[in-house]
């Protein structure tokens, strides 16, 4: 209202990174300070990652400073700790549409911005785009300057590791920002995080504060002349011979420095941005950082539901039961009826429904931190020695290790079950969490069994009989909540046998997972339509699919996939083979890439919902009454 | 000959792994003679995998020497250079069958033999295999032990890398061979491998020689005494907190060592498999050992063909021209066309023809070692940044990337050409490198686009059409020879356009690339069947497609994949979106893992080759004479 004065006098002054350029150094803390406070009211509404958003503002504040976005080229592993990039690159007003339909992504995105340098969300992808874009440049005889920003947690995936190995060899010009927040999403696992640690509590991680610019000075000499010249105190925070694994593999390390204290960062990163060849700079942030009750619990505050900006206060929220949570008592309840169940997840315990689980059974519990491949495989390795691993991983991730289900589980049959979580469109994280081509590429495997349960019921059946069929099973349900079902639900349940829910021979509906709920409407009070729970996509049902399709004078199949290559394409390869001719409409997600909107508001752009079911009956010539 | 004294006289007492225990140590070097010599003989007919079994020979010996295997678990990553293993495990006699139909796989196979522990062919598997079963061993209290072989350039795999970072977190006992034989297939690249380098190169490595017995004492001592205790000569040898990277991230560090000295190796092993906690022995070793021409270029003996096993001299052989080289002179040319273009190669610079481009375009090149998730994503970095990124790569390994292509590549229609080498099925090689999923994952991607070429004029101009276009392109070809074209050869192509070759409207027959062979045998001489080049499988050329199936009474695609989600099923889903209901029989390769034999055996198997084609014509009720 008029005369009110503003809570964030200085980021009103800054529409663009230029605009921060005009500020004195010494002006940044106030920045980032109202940066927060603004940052914490745009997350109040709940469903937005705070806590790492607020741990990574001083680094974007000082890197934004130092760099000429978008002529230089920042990355953010992830992307989801961005929110002070946005708002600091013309994005401030658009901050309350982030993940809501039409609006900004949770993540980065080429599409959205010239600033941001990639389109994100899966973890430790930065590393190997710096590279190549620090190639390219090189290449072309430009001269912009390339800084990746990556968390302690995604340095733990595979692809991470090895970037560095190939920067550590090439040697290009690059500034990486190892942003060490102490955890990832869940807490932080594996060796190199250990290690991590250490570095902070090492003496002359203390001493060395503050010399930070004294040494700098000194490390734009020659490198050969360092180790003499730098002083005692500094000497092991820029002796490229630390004794560290960076170090090791040719790249020089640089910290760990404060990554709050937002002026030392960009007094440093300007200088080491003018050296020559790679250099990581270790800061320590904390998640939540500027929110009490975010820096005390990181894991609650990772993305929060909706809270009062001022108080802090949750709003009263229904308690709700998730498919994770489904998956999470079945897995731990049948954990304690068979001995050979392993459960691995890939750094994704509480969004996969496993804090109980790894409570109750640790020692039948592996979190491999950010390494989809290791976690198939390591569950193959357990497969082959007569364990039953579980890997619990959600679709879009399970990408990520399509290799290792294919040559190390499928080719040798092993008994390994994958639960596959968020299967289908997610949603408000948008195209690169939807995981609506597990179908597809997990079809083409020889002989992995794929069921999609219709409710926690069949998922418990499902997760039973994989344990007692062995081989490759996969069992992939959605995102969102399902009613719960009492303990000790093991309905039998044959491996590849669908359920007729609606007579009706006239026109026949075939649905699994997600897509039956919307069919289930759809065929309502429609007599010559039936429906099918086709619950298994492979080995599908093969003497029903015959018998209605024999039938019936057209079929339509619905799923929460592609249709390309999916459990439509399933039915078409299968009356194929009968030599059926029957007519097939496939719906399911279109083929292109879905943006981020309701889950029900992408199905039904989809043409998969009801309503779209019942304008494809019609047009299959069904008497659909028309909708009051 | 009766009389004739044998070669191998001490081998021929070993038919197991037990009968090598009655050996006494002193007998080893003498048996891994006699083993190198039996390899020589076995290799001399061409096509295996020599130096690389050559030089993991002595190593071999040890590890079974110590072990008691199947019990205990011996994994060798990759699997290649197992030899002497087979051999040591009762495969001596089969060894003339290896890579043939019905013989010994060329890799250990799970299903060959109690003794393989794992089913491999891609590389950097072993630890996150070994890490689970030494889990499912402590979960299940058993007491069994476990070592892996791993060699120095499958650790650069990013899926080894983040294996360590597990194994040191949750400390199983286990032993890491590291194989250190100065290559891969290509020359070692990267920062871990210069490291490594240094490491041998280090005075105390050469002093330490030897030392190792006196040291493995004071080791087995808890590790807080051991730096006092250690010799000045030993003392980096063993020192946990030793300058490598190994150490940082919580593995024991013992090494390296004389990988052919095979007594001092199974004297070390023995006591490191008794410590807690993982351990890695670095071995350095020659790929090659004991044969000279091999020791001197193993690049040249990695796979070497047909040679006299006497005096070394390889067999007259004629000159080939594969697809890899129509592709490295194709790529070699263009990029003297167009500044943009960079190639990328995954440790395949030899396998995917790019001598010539890497040393015609050197700044144009990268080998990024054997990180395929890191090579699609610094493709995607650089075609972000004004390159044109070519990734050349197989099939069966870019199965190692699939979640790049999707995540990196495609949601921004990022400007990334995937030439994809091995594409179907490859023969002596197996189910592990049979390239058969390529047409089935890649198609479900939204905005890819794919095409295969039926000889390297298409090639070529699909290579430059893939260039104009933008966005992704996967162009897949096969293993094998096609006839050389002149320079400058630049077909124009417009992307999505089939190629009628043979008219006929009663039944027509879609094939492309490779099937394409067969199909043009199978319709000779039969005047109603039409054959098309349906060389673009994404986009198809729909309106041919509406064509030919509005008119024929059949329709008939061969694929070079598997029949689940591949060409055969776009045409399905097409027709489908056509609402044609034209019959449409689909081959391909079968829902199954293909075994080794020869490529054209496999086709024959498949039911794909042109009998079989010929096979469907006749049932579908053309009229084929019966073949003479």
């Amino acid at each position: 209202m008029p005369g009110t004065p503003s809570l964030t006098p200085l980021l009103d002054t800054v529409q663009s990174p230029d605009d921060l350029k005009t500020l004195s150094m010494d002006d940044l803390p106030q920045l980032t300070r109202e940066l927060r406070d603004e940052i914490v009211r745009v997350c109040s509404v709940g469903g937005l990652h705070l806590a790492s958003s607020l741990g990574a503002t001083d680094l974007i504040v000082a890197l934004h400073y130092v760099l000429d976005s978008p002529r230089d080229r920042i990355l953010f592993d992830v992307g989801h700790q961005a929110y002070a990039h946005k708002i600091l690159t013309g994005r401030r007003a658009l901050m309350p549409t982030l993940k809501k339909e039409g609006g900004l992504s949770g993540f980065t995105r080429v599409s959205e911005s010239p600033h941001d340098a990639i389109t994100v969300g899966h973890a430790s992808t930065s590393l190997a785009n710096a590279l190549g874009m620090a190639m390219a440049r090189d290449a072309l005889g430009q001269d912009y300057k390339v800084a990746a920003v990556i968390g302690d947690g995604a340095l733990t995936g595979g692809m991470a590791l090895a970037a560095l190995n190939t920067i550590g060899d090439k040697q290009p010009n690059m500034l990486i920002v190892l942003n060490d927040n102490e955890m990832s999403i869940s807490e932080n696992v594996g060796a190199m995080s250990r290690f991590m640690r250490g570095l902070q509590v090492q003496k002359w991680f203390q001493e060395g504060e503050g010399a930070g610019k004294k040494a700098v000075s000194a490390f734009s000499k020659p490198l050969a002349d360092l180790m003499s010249r730098a002083k005692s105190s500094t000497r092991h925070f820029f002796d490229p011979a630390s004794i560290n694994p960076f170090a090791a593999m040719g790249l020089r390390y640089v910290g760990p420095v404060d990554g709050h204290d937002v002026i030392e960062m960009a007094w440093l990163m300007e200088k080491l941005l003018d050296l020559d060849g790679p250099t990581i700079l270790h800061v320590v942030t904390k998640k939540g950082k500027g929110l009490d009750f975010a820096e005390a619990d990181p894991i609650k505050w990772h993305g929060p539901a909706k809270f009062d900006p001022v108080t802090h206060q949750f709003a009263e929220g229904q308690k709700t039961y998730s498919w994770s949570n489904a998956f999470g008592d079945a897995v731990t309840e049948l954990a304690r009826l068979d001995p050979r169940l392993f459960v691995i997840t890939p750094a994704m315990r509480e969004g996969s429904g496993l804090v109980e689980y790894s409570r109750t059974h640790p020692n039948r519990y592996l979190d491999v931190g950010i390494a989809e491949e290791v976690a198939v495989t390591a569950a193959a390795g357990m497969g082959l020695q007569g364990l039953r691993p579980v890997v619990a991983i959600y679709s879009s991730f399970l990408q990520r290790a399509y290799d290792q289900v294919v040559h190390d589980v499928a080719i040798e049959h092993v008994p390994v079950i994958f639960a596959i979580d968020r299967a289908g469109v997610v949603g408000a994280d948008g195209a690169t969490h939807n995981g609506v081509f597990d179908l597809s590429f997990l079809r083409s495997i020889p002989g992995m069994k794929i069921g999609l349960p219709k409710d926690a019921a069949e998922l418990r059946g499902m997760l039973r009989e994989a344990v007692r069929l062995g081989g490759p099973v996969a069992i992939r349900y959605p995102r969102g909540n399902t009613p719960r079902v009492p303990e000790g639900t093991w309905p039998e349940l044959e491996w590849g046998t669908w359920e007729r829910l609606k007579d009706g021979n006239d026109v026949v509906v075939l649905a699994a997972g997600k897509a039956l709920d919307y069919a289930q409407s759809a065929v309502q009070g429609l007599p010559g339509v039936g429906l099918i729970n086709a619950r298994f996509v492979k080995p599908l049902d093969s003497a029903m699919l015959r018998d209605v399709a024999s039938q019936a004078r057209a079929l339509i199949t619905v799923e929460d996939n592609s249709v390309v290559g999916g459990f439509g394409a399933a039915v078409l390869e299968e009356l194929s083979r009968l030599k059926l001719r029957t007519p097939v409409r496939v719906l399911g997600v279109p083929d292109e890439f879905q943006e981020h909107a309701s889950i029900e508001r992408v199905h039904a752009l989809s043409g998969m919902d009801a309503p779209a079911i019942r304008t494809v009956l019609a047009e299959l010539g069904v008497d659909v009454p028309i909708e009051v």
